[in-house]
């Protein structure tokens, strides 16, 4: 798989795909990582990537000129998902990951501070936010689906069976974990859990598993 | 304020902590970022941090010790909240990011691939998630979570009123916007911005913000 961020802040990227299993993917070869900084294909002598919003108001908007000459220096086809990361996306979630982990060409582009010139949405094949929240730019986002999606191609992880009881993949919440010490600070593991009995351990754990849920997120049980 | 970060992967923050508005946030000192290393903490002389889970299963469980030894090392009393980034946690939201964003002192506490142990959560006053898709590990998401809170601050970002006219601020997604060029590539911006006219822009925005909430997240109207 190819990952192209187009972006202002290509540095802000280094640390997180530098370390832990997305530098290990790129290691295999399994990943790469393309970074595109639009600043370089403002087409403006004073490399300027926004302007004024027609309209008035308060902010600055991402020029179209510099995500369209972008997008065309990457000759990649149409064998693409293009990304736009903004808040008025459609949810991230664990489905789009598995959805967007077969592809061969991922395009993230992420805009800072400003917003889109409407006309930067013709791009795109996907407008996906993470969450309901206003971050400051692009980069974060598409790092965190970076993570998440890549995680899922396969031989990516070492142990296949750690990412397939992780929580949403089975519908419900994980069940509580335990490890040494038996007991700490006067909190004692679950006697179950020490019992060897597999069969009550595994009723334990899907009684928690449900629990949790019902407590915390009954809009998983309802789907 | 001052923000800590309890990780095994404290390079991964550099990129982003040291760009953009993060960095303008600790240069102007109004925010501090503190990397605790909780490996230093394991109290084991092979700087062990997890182990496997009591009653079997794929994965490793984070274990209490280094974690409790090193919120010990913190000394910075009660005033604080302590978030752990967990799937299990309640959604991170806007509403939450500016609760957040008035106090003294967060921790976060970042696992990496493994579960926590239980008795971890005693430690804790939020178990927060930034989405409902599964990441490698906490990092991403509490640096995520740094930049929606730290935004917030009185005096971080230089104009104010952008972030009140972002979208879930006003309980509506945001209008469209257009910058220059008139037309590109054929795509014209609409007539009314370059009218003159404030108040059929001001009416044509509140619409298209409407249409635009109503297509994609009808959720935000229910609300």
């Amino acid at each position: 798989m190819n990952i192209y961020y187009l972006t202002l802040f290509p540095d802000m990227y280094e640390g997180v795909l530098g370390a832990s299993i997305l530098k290990r993917a790129k290691d295999k070869g399994i990943v790469d990582y393309h970074m595109i900084n639009f600043r370089d294909f403002s087409g403006d002598k004073h490399n300027k990537v926004d302007d004024y919003p027609y309209g008035g108001g308060a902010g600055m908007v991402l020029k179209p000129e510099p995500v369209f000459n972008a997008m065309d220096s990457l000759d990649i086809g149409d064998n693409k998902r293009v990304i736009l990361m903004c808040p008025q996306g459609k949810p991230f979630d664990q489905k789009l990951a598995e959805e967007l982990a077969e592809e061969d060409n991922i395009v993230f582009i992420n805009g800072h501070y400003e917003g889109y010139d409407e006309r930067i949405r013709t791009l795109v094949t996907d407008e996906v936010s993470i969450g309901d929240y206003v971050l400051t730019g692009g980069e974060l986002a598409s790092m965190t689906m970076t993570d998440a999606i890549v995680r899922l191609i396969p031989d990516v992880l070492s142990n296949q069976a750690s990412h397939q009881e992780d929580s949403f993949s089975t519908g419900m919440l994980e069940h509580p974990h335990y490890t040494r010490p038996r007991e700490y600070r006067g909190m004692k593991v679950p006697e179950v859990l020490l019992s060897g009995n597999h069969k009550h351990i595994e009723e334990w754990r899907h009684e928690q598993s449900l629990k949790r849920t019902r407590e915390r997120r009954p809009d998983l049980l309802d789907g």
